[in-house]
């Protein structure tokens, strides 16, 4: 059985990690050279709209999935139309555009920021008014790790803010002053079986997470099942899909989700009987989704802009390393270290050791 | 960095599936077509003692290691010369021959069941009055699961089983009473650093390795410590080390040892803080070894001969599949699974079903 990937970064190269003890084979399509998947299975290089190399990938992949929603809705039908795809791309066309998410959240009754599709300056002006100060000004597509976005803390701020976009199709938000950000992940099987991980608890700085903490039997586990619970029916999703959320003192509010596997759970690559990766290919393949439970007090630390020094995170106890095999360059995830272990304060000890390190090694 | 294997099986694969996150490459040697490891990292296609391949091998890769102990003198010399080879040939000239072995095990003061050179019908007939029956009778060299052995029960099995060896090489050894077989993984890294795991015991059955359980705080965990802590010092010894021993009434006797990661330890994948493929590779790049503690209760169970489905496994909850991508054949060990669970009671009734669905596809 060969799974096919569009994209061959660190996403695609931990699924096929974890995939290979499940008797799998992997192909990406990246147009990288240095694509850090494609060093261990084949790589199609090239670009992703190629279609002689997209129908190369669906005749030789038995399902396609992708490490990235910003696949163009045309190539999710180009596959589509040749081999099983997913999770299903009616999922990337609502996740790619902020305003068609926000949306969906809406439709679904799971509550959103305040929020407002801009079409003009002088609308931009008059809707700030309903959505207050400070905002945010985001580009409806493309977005991602922080790019994309201004923020808008006067009214002086806004014909700049507008001009920078140079057209592009944009919303506003209103910042909420959230008491926690978290995350859910969540797989749903070809077969409608659904399995929720525990609540990620993440720390963002300049739009880039930094750390996810596991919460397990957090007390907002329940709400954020059945908000993730809703998208993953009203999609008919398969596969691993991440919900974002921000605690208000009323509860949860969605801020995006991403139908892939992500940051926030890599947590669970030894922090959960099962991880992420293996139970995304779990949910593609039809097969049984596995344990979510976690082990332990589990987290996550990103490593930006450099690696690590292997030594230093291989000298401390109940910590993994995870590097990505990708050059050092600003702003750029290039690996994250997890920890997990059964002491609260081992626990605590070595993520304040891992954030400190981080953080002396990044430059963004 | 890039390490280079011989050999290209399912420790080879395993070996590289735990180093990838370590942001290393791989490079195997192997002369089949279809070698498991050979679908996750570069292969060079061709004999162990291809010069050319060994040459190429050596050139592309900062280290190499082994998968099996029956590298043949000259080519671990060969490859010595041009670039590190771990752990050392000396580990493996021992360990290919049982005479040596058995003689080393003696002069480290670790004690072995009674066993004696055999040179010839005569003598053979003679020494088994000093060994006792019943015997077996194995080739120096080249046996593993059970081959080249033949079960001596009175004095009528001496002549054909002396015939069968065909001039080879042979030791006799006596039968021990043994109430468990049990083995010890250890590492030694190249900075003298060593570690161990927790005892793990084996249940064979036609000389092939069908379940091992990792035994936390076993009584004998410090006497198993001591004899491997003397073939590691003895031998200056560098990467991963089985030792497999038998318990007695008054205590652990050698059988053999391997200079490689092991099948008894296949547990530590899921069942240990740190896999032994991880602290084999940590251990030859001189990295800081990894936490061996266990985590709950852990065990494997090998599947011989024939493939499980997938879904059979994947429905079992604190269970892990690592199929080895290779076809059914009689006798070949194609897969195991691991169990972690931190329930007792959960773990005997998983190990009981996985080992009562191995037995049912194994036709070995």
């Amino acid at each position: 059985m060969k799974v096919g990937i569009l994209g061959g970064g660190q996403l695609a190269r931990m699924i096929a990690l974890a995939g290979y003890p499940l008797g799998l084979e992997f192909i990406v399509l990246d147009p990288g050279e240095d694509a850090c998947a494609g060093l261990l299975c084949e790589q199609l290089l090239g670009a992703y709209d190629d279609q002689t190399l997209l129908a190369e990938l669906a005749a030789k992949a038995d399902v396609v999935t992708y490490e990235f929603e910003n696949v163009p809705a045309e190539v999710a039908a180009f596959l589509s139309a040749r081999t099983a795809v997913y999770p299903p791309p009616q999922a990337l066309a609502t996740a790619q555009d902020r305003l068609l998410e926000k949306d969906f959240f809406q439709q679904l009754g799971i509550p959103t920021p305040p929020y407002a599709d801009v079409t003009s300056l002088q609308q931009f002006t008059g809707v700030m008014a309903q959505i207050g100060w400070p905002a945010i000004l985001k580009t409806r597509r493309m977005g991602y790790d922080g790019k994309g976005q201004a923020v808008l803390r006067t009214p002086e701020d806004l014909a700049p803010a507008w001009q920078a976009l140079e057209g592009a199709p944009a919303i506003v938000e209103g910042f909420v002053a959230f008491k926690r950000e978290v995350s859910i992940i969540a797989a749903r099987s070809v077969s409608g079986e659904v399995a929720f991980y525990p609540l990620a608890q993440n720390l963002h700085n300049k739009g880039i997470l930094r750390v996810s903490e596991c919460c397990h039997g957090d007390a907002l586990q329940e709400q954020a099942e059945g908000y993730a619970r809703r998208l993953l029916e009203a999609l008919d999703y398969v596969g691993v899909l991440a919900l974002e959320l921000f605690e208000l003192d009323g509860g949860l509010v969605a801020n995006e989700f991403a139908p892939r596997v992500h940051n926030s759970g890599h947590w669970t690559i030894e922090g959960a009987q099962t991880s992420q990766f293996e139970n995304h290919l779990r949910a593609i393949l039809g097969w049984p989704l596995g344990d979510t439970r976690p082990e332990g007090f589990a987290a996550m630390v990103n490593f930006i802009g450099n690696n690590p020094k292997s030594e230093d995170i291989l000298a401390m106890p109940q910590t993994h390393l995870h590097l990505y095999h990708k050059a050092g360059r600003k702003g750029r995830k290039v690996a994250h270290a997890t920890v997990r272990t059964g002491d609260k304060a081992v626990y605590a000890s070595l993520i304040s050791q891992l954030a400190d390190l981080a953080s002396r090694l990044d430059d963004s």
